[in-house]
């Protein structure tokens, strides 16, 4: 601890339950542990401090960004230090000539696109983009509404610098795209956390396109917007966003962001366009068109940005307007082929149905990414254990269509005893050779990710005993 | 060897000096080894046993494709195992509807296109396209004219199936884009065969562009091209290629693709827009209005299919044609920002005049990637050497101005030297880290890629020495 207090500062260190209990959890909330202690670092010269203090203590570590995620991947270890970035959050250069934002990990998502605009964007927009933060992203390779068209995390992260759970700095890649020697900044993107710390990130912005268009299209069923969906990308439309809403999201929905949608739609297909004027206009009513012939029973185009941003707050309020329809839910995130939409939302109608729970669902339609959100009440006996059985239930049958057991929210905890349902043995035994290559120690985010905790038995070294079968470790520092 | 003729065949593992000499060099002549034997495996099992005897009988081995690479990245190890996949060729999948394809690591690159043409295409397209296998382009991260818009072979490989150094089958990645797990197959990519050889690759192919125009703008200097290279990009319009040519290397391609081209100008830029009808109409009279503005002596509009494969011709055929004009040529391949085009291309010039060498210059001038082609007569003593040094100092000339010492065509024998510019020993040994997790014998492509060779020293196993230091050990196979 004392270690600690030397590299940061007595009062950025956090040792009182009451100031740890802020911490206990991330965006996922059925998943809580007070850490030993938060430390909460100021420059890039402190992370490197702690992780050599914790390193040379043999104590384990997670680090945290603004702690939105949703699969627990930033909950702290009993024993362990969590490593908080928030003070970190310098944007520390803008070079539009070249599309590059240099950034600290704990920039939010939003000030990215705020700090290159108007003439530039960053893509990535998780629905929590006004509070997550750049260093969370690059952990979960997290995406958003604009992902279909404009990739996810990975594809805008150039450079990082990172500390290594040794305690070495490296920089992975840099401003130009295509570095030779190993692509280990594109390995880290989406290692959550299990690697090392990014303390400073280069992205990679791209110009904000010349015209927007978005609408709204409102369908029986999602299986017919879904069907509607797949005929717009086999005409070759490339939106900027497809994002599909069911009943009940829109329900919950209407009572925050009040769009007036129409009340007998099944489902609300929000696509938007971006590009150059000329070509928008165009594809724009290609895109009207095929909605209508796809069985569309009404179609809304947004008259101006206001209307536009009414739109979008119905897609990103879907999330927290559900504890408005529900006292509790879980978000789930998992993803299908596309072609097989219509088939798996009726399997999950069907599973609902059997749990005698509600399943409202909103989902980036284009990359087939669904959230299914489970709702439930916590204060009925048992239904907690039912919903997260259901939810369980739902990724396995995403699992069985050819799908993965996660979209953008990332392995964390939460989906973890998945991965034997998605990887074989050797796939499991290649990610532990990389573990183990930079954490071979085990120090960094153990118990997260791999299924069942590994140690890198043969690896010799100091730390050869995983840290967290040494009891009391912690006191010592 | 009775291991590898039991596992392919005897008719498909070569040992005679005579048969092996073909296999001596890939594409950068400059450098040739005779291998110990050389060995075609019929099927991924096949490449599994030889994998496995390799690593049995501590001999290294080298995958080699097509043999076209440049950077001697396939160069053999005259005690190891050259182990060729050409015979790895068939196209296992074609999937349009969810944009993917299946393949074996010898399928050609251009026959990837081919087999998913005319609907869809396979945009990375390195100018040996014809010959280039799938499975080479995967280790050296290949390039080409259209990855300004495009992206690299990185962007478009979801899935590989990898025989790593253990002989171990992973399957890293998928059909679907964004899979749980640390992003191996991302770090395959580039790896240049030091992490295992794959044996099933699954791509993303795009749908092909509804319209294509292409013209040739001809320039003063390439400066000048330069120019207008940067005020194409800062108009917002992304080309599908922007390719320039300095007046040596049109004068060699004329040799070869006849277009009758201006005889006086110093560079042409090839500006190919490809996209929706409506866009490109538009976009294709402001491209050509830049380039007046730029300067331009002379707009050339391809005024069909035919007109347009003359301008590749003259375009791909540079490098081949370079052997008119001079006996000899060393190609260098390296990046720079893309607006410091002008003033590297200055030092560069400035450069040859003093070595007294004549550099043509032909680059995909989008990207800032240059490769510079050394000219020069090895017959006369000395000039060979010269030509090399001159290559050396363009790279460094390129690192020094904020670029990198390779676009396209990997580090393999022939950069490793210049790696310590690029990277800080904490970032080399974090490379170092990843190559021994997967290969502590280091049996995989050994002395190619890091600077130095090294060991995986600290850890332990039966392969602690490096196996080049081993005389004989292929004997005892």
């Amino acid at each position: 601890m004392k270690a600690l207090q030397t590299a940061c500062g007595e009062q950025h260190v956090l040792t009182a339950h009451h100031a740890l209990r802020a911490y206990e959890s991330d965006g996922l909330l059925q998943y809580a542990v007070v850490p030993r202690a938060a430390v909460l670092p100021g420059s890039a010269e402190e992370v490197v401090a702690v992780v050599r203090a914790c390193r040379e203590h043999g104590v384990p570590w997670v680090a945290r960004g603004s702690g939105s995620g949703l699969s627990g991947g930033a909950l702290p270890i009993a024993e362990g230090v969590l490593i908080v970035l928030s003070r970190l959050r310098r944007i520390v250069e803008v070079d539009l000539a070249n599309q590059r934002v240099v950034c600290e990990p704990g920039v939010t998502n939003v000030a990215i696109s705020a700090a290159v605009g108007p003439t530039h964007f960053y893509p990535p927009d998780p629905s929590s983009q006004i509070v997550c933060s750049i260093g969370g992203n690059v952990a979960e390779n997290s995406g958003g509404a604009h992902c279909f068209k404009y990739g996810f995390t990975t594809n805008y992260v150039c450079g990082l610098e990172v500390v290594l759970p040794d305690g070495s700095v490296a920089q992975l890649g840099g401003k130009e795209a295509d570095l030779p020697g190993y692509d280990l900044h594109g390995v880290f993107v989406g290692s959550e956390g299990t690697l090392g710390i990014a303390t400073r990130i280069t992205l990679r912005v791209v110009p904000t396109p010349e015209s927007v268009r978005t609408l709204v299209a409102f369908f029986a069923t999602p299986a017919q917007a879904g069907l509607a969906v797949s005929e717009i990308v086999a005409a070759g439309v490339v939106p900027g966003a497809i994002e599909m809403m069911d009943r009940l999201s829109i329900d919950a929905s209407e009572q925050m962001a009040g769009a007036g949608w129409p009340s007998d739609a099944g489902a609300a297909l929000l696509v938007e366009l971006d590009g150059p004027a000329a070509e928008i206009a165009e594809r724009f009513d290609e895109l009207s068109a095929i909605c209508a012939v796809a069985g569309s029973s009404e179609v809304r185009v947004a008259r101006d940005a206001a209307e536009r941003d009414v739109f979008w707050r119905m897609r990103k309020a879907a999330f927290p307007a559900m504890g408005r329809i529900s006292p509790h839910y879980y978000v789930q995130d998992s993803v299908i082929p596309r072609t097989r939409l219509a088939e798996v939302l009726e399997r999950i109608d069907a599973l609902a149905r059997d749990a005698g729970l509600r399943v409202a669902n909103v989902f980036h339609a284009g990359d087939g990414n669904l959230h299914p959100l489970v709702c439930y009440d916590g204060h009925v006996p048992g239904e907690a254990e039912r919903a997260e059985e259901l939810a369980g239930e739902i990724v396995l049958a995403c699992v069985r269509a050819g799908g993965s057991i996660t979209g953008e929210h990332g392995v964390g905890v939460d989906k973890k005893r998945y991965m034997p349902r998605m990887f074989g043995e050797p796939d499991l035994a290649a990610f532990q050779k990389l573990r183990c290559a930079f954490d071979p120690a085990g120090l960094a985010n153990p118990g997260k990710v791999m299924p069942a905790p590994r140690l890198c038995g043969e690896v010799p070294g100091p730390y050869r005993r995983h840290p967290l079968e040494q009891a009391g470790l912690a006191e010592r520092m």
